[in-house]
């Protein structure tokens, strides 16, 4: 390939496939105890943060991600005030968490660095981190939830990296028990599934492990993610002791904060999954 | 960058932006009298199609925008037996519009060299171009519609490519006044409309365009393409006398044939719009 100017690139691993942003300079780069943290500007999508070469966050297309992770599952619940955050470094779930009337958000991420940095480079995402309810805790989130009270929770939001390295184990039927378990009846789960076109198996085996885990209603919510492998992520929310189809529409409707991806007619409908993603879980949850 | 192996690269004009594919070989390489058209091997998306170096189509990801120019228009029309396709030269459309009891589909498409090259390397989406009511026709789509007899037509599907050179004016007001005047009563259009991400100001120019033509129900269908810009594409309905919401859904539930990608949940979830791009299209259409 012949592409004027600099450019970072993303190969999407094992999808013989790649994003490329143009960049104009380098602003930060540091290797923290856990990862490479790097961040751009770019010719057309803001800052760009990377950890270990992969895209965690640029400006231009972070919203729909971050309203995705935060708004579906908050807008389910029936009322909630004590929200976990596992991973979320860049903030942008937090701030997002932090429009609803909660009492306390409580965010989990491993790596430090993550934070401090997005706190210099990302002031929109990072605006709410002074909030007197956000508690910022940088520790192992799958031993926070382990040890977690038994019925303290809400809302765990799992918003962490690929499942490789650290993060595999927040996939896991063991993890999903904990969070079960750290829940109050009523409690939602909401976790970054991947792609529905690079990783249908990683969707379904997740889906396995949160019913496994005791969680009766599991649906996946996919939704556009430009820079993300293939473009196309999504949330997976699981509920204890509820259903997810009793959204707050009233609430949802009125709510007193702009966004910009998230609507009603959104969450509703992002629980339409294609065909062949839809057989497969059929499939699965018909068989088990 | 530096990434092993061999590439294609698109980049996304305007966009500081690029999606890489890797390739395995060569399959094919000509210049049509209208545009370069390649063919490769993929490691991943198996055989990919390209024009004048924009990517057309790939064998892993076409289903989803072939499904959605042509099953949201088919199984909205209360009785579509006259379809025409605009472009559409790879006939991945073409094939899934034949899937339903349609008497005569005319497709009409500039380069004869797409459709040929299309027929040797993508088998599967050109297995319905002998179809007894398949009419292939190479030629301006633009003046086909202009002389179409009025009322001779129940959909339109525009499958074109990006609004620039010859397929500019497959986005104007003119163009959509042939077509409006070539469908029935009851006639349903359907055009590619780009990406919401990058291109909502073509978006809300285009339901201006097809308001001041004479149709009054006009929806954009968002939905995931890995390989076209932004991974982020959309389909445009627009209805001649009728509504968009009558979709009938009997059928759609029944349908006798396979997807991968639609069915009815798919399409009436389709409907709803990013925020952003409801509050744009809101403010164009309550000012109008």
């Amino acid at each position: 390939m012949t592409m004027d100017g600099q450019w970072y690139t993303e190969e999407w691993a094992g999808q013989g496939s790649a994003i490329s942003l143009k960049i104009t300079r380098k602003l930060h780069d540091e290797q923290s105890p856990y990862q490479r943290i790097e961040i751009y500007d770019t010719e057309n999508f803001g800052r760009l943060m990377t950890l270990d070469g992969l895209v965690m966050v640029t400006d231009r297309d972070n919203f729909i991600y971050h309203e995705m992770m935060s708004h579906p599952a908050l807008f389910t619940h029936a009322d909630p005030k004590s929200v976990l955050i596992i991973g979320g470094g860049d903030c942008g779930t937090l701030h997002e968490v932090l429009k609803h009337p909660v009492t306390e958000v409580i965010q989990v991420e491993l790596d430090e660095r993550v934070t401090r940095v997005a706190e210099q480079f990302f002031p929109a995402l990072t605006a709410s981190n002074h909030d007197a309810r956000a508690r910022l805790r940088f520790a192992d989130g799958i031993a926070w939830v382990t040890e977690a009270a038994a019925g303290s929770l809400d809302v765990i939001i799992v918003d962490g990296t690929d499942p490789i390295g650290p993060a595999a184990g927040l996939f896991s039927e063991a993890f999903y028990k904990s969070c079960w378990r750290a829940l109050r009846p009523g409690g939602i789960l909401a976790g970054q599934s991947e792609s529905p076109l690079f990783h249908a198996d990683l969707i379904c085996a997740m889906h396995g492990a949160l019913r496994a885990a005791g969680f009766a209603d599991v649906r996946t919510l996919p939704f556009a993610q430009c820079t993300y492998p293939s473009g196309w992520w999504s949330t997976t929310l699981a509920a204890k002791g509820t259903t997810l189809d009793r959204i707050r529409e009233q609430a949802t409707n009125a709510r007193p904060f702009n966004t910009r991806y998230y609507n009603l007619a959104i969450h509703q409908s992002a629980f339409a999954l294609p065909q062949f993603l839809r057989e497969r879980l059929d499939g699965q949850e018909g068989a088990s």
